[in-house]
């Protein structure tokens, strides 16, 4: 397949790349051009700074900006590529959104957190499509098949669904990570003691149901512990982390106790 | 050493069968005799109901019961081994606790997260340890390096903020999973299609700071999937999870914006 890519950010690095292996990425169009250029040069294609000049024969273009930008994305480059089949890269974001502007519109949403420092194995990372037309989704699904073992085809309320749990999973357990850090910082404590404890929390989460691995002192009901917690964090002045810890010792202490 | 061990929950029995590789397991005490029994039996240990019943000659008793229980565990053993080395494995309990009761007070805090049904990797769990007496903090740092290449002596109120960052890093982040599985169950959708993004999360913030890691809408400032996915929490009733949901999205926004 000849393929144009929009956005030059961690998705559309992850997905040309992977992509290039089989396929001709053609163009990377990018409201940064330094930044297409940049992606372009690493799976020789064209970087272009305008929709004009993209390839009406491109057999897919995919759309790998953030969900603010999608809507003005696809007005934009839907009139020059009136027949390509187009898909975005969301979660959160409908197909309908695309397909009310462009009839041949998709989505080809990995479940992963990307980073531009860091391979991801694409084989076990879960791929959704989803085709407003019949031909597309199977074009869809043989993409995703040579990428991953693991493709589904969702509906937009599936996927939605799928996404805030992915929240919940990664940016609000990277989050929790971030406090860690920012509390042993203050101590000038080694924050890679607690690499072992982390990763042992997500393997065993990924061997039995969390609610039973939960452990702690809110899921013990440990008053006196909890007590200690609050108050080094009020004396630290981070009230904003106290209504974090209270927040989620309160529903462990419920979710433990019922 | 001979050594004698009060509790047999999680930690008791992990430190239990670690230490009986070197060393002689010789009690085990437990409020419940039969999960003394079931624990004695792995390490060829007696079980012993009673404090009482307790050998005087041991060279140390490790006190591996909840925090709330450390306290009258101390009272009531303290009269039967004066003058043994006895250890609690709390890491926000301070040493003084036990130090008013029994002169011969120490520490030995292992900085993981157990469960019945896994192994640990001693060797890259961290292990903090504390005494009064200087001696028996030898003994004590011995007996940690035995298991562990990472022991470190420390004081009762860095072990705390160490536990304090633990709670986030793991309690915490164990309770974002637990949220995420209660999102999919309710779509009947598969948890393990979470499992790559989970580790992947994880291993991140073990290689970069995890403020640099943090992905998500909340961090690309994202109003409309923000209010979504609150929508989302809503209809379904669930308020708990919307609170959780509404305050970790504003901090990321604010630590990300500033």
């Amino acid at each position: 397949m000849r393929i144009g890519i929009i956005g030059a950010g961690r998705v559309a690095h992850h997905l040309a790349r992977a992509l290039s292996a089989r396929h001709q990425i053609v163009q990377i169009y990018s409201r940064s051009l330094d930044k297409a250029a940049q992606l372009a040069q690493q799976v020789q294609a064209s970087a272009i700074h305008s929709p004009a000049q993209f390839d009406a024969t491109l057999d897919l273009v995919i759309i790998a900006v953030s969900d603010q930008s999608i809507a003005a994305v696809i007005e934009q480059v839907h009139p020059h590529l009136p027949e390509v089949l187009m898909v975005h890269t969301s979660g959160s974001t409908a197909m309908q959104l695309l397909q009310q502007v462009h009839a041949r519109a998709g989505v080809f949403y990995p479940l992963q957190t990307f980073s531009l420092e860091r391979e991801i194995d694409w084989s076990q990372t879960p791929v959704f499509i989803e085709a407003a037309d019949e031909d597309d989704q199977a074009v869809l699904l043989q993409l995703a098949n040579e990428l991953s073992q693991r493709v589904y085809a969702y509906s937009s309320e599936q996927r939605l669904s799928l996404h805030l749990a992915a929240v919940f999973a990664c940016n609000f357990s990277n989050y929790c990570y971030d406090i860690a850090r920012q509390i042993v910082d203050v101590q000038q404590v080694d924050f890679s003691l607690l690499y072992p404890l982390m990763l042992e929390t997500a393997q065993k989460a990924t061997q039995a149901d969390p609610k039973t691995m939960q452990t702690g002192p809110a899921m013990r009901g440990d008053q006196n512990i909890l007590q200690m917690h609050q108050q080094l964090l009020a004396d630290a002045q981070r009230l904003d982390l106290q209504a974090v810890y209270q927040l989620f010792s309160q529903q462990i202490l419920e979710r433990h106790q019922s």
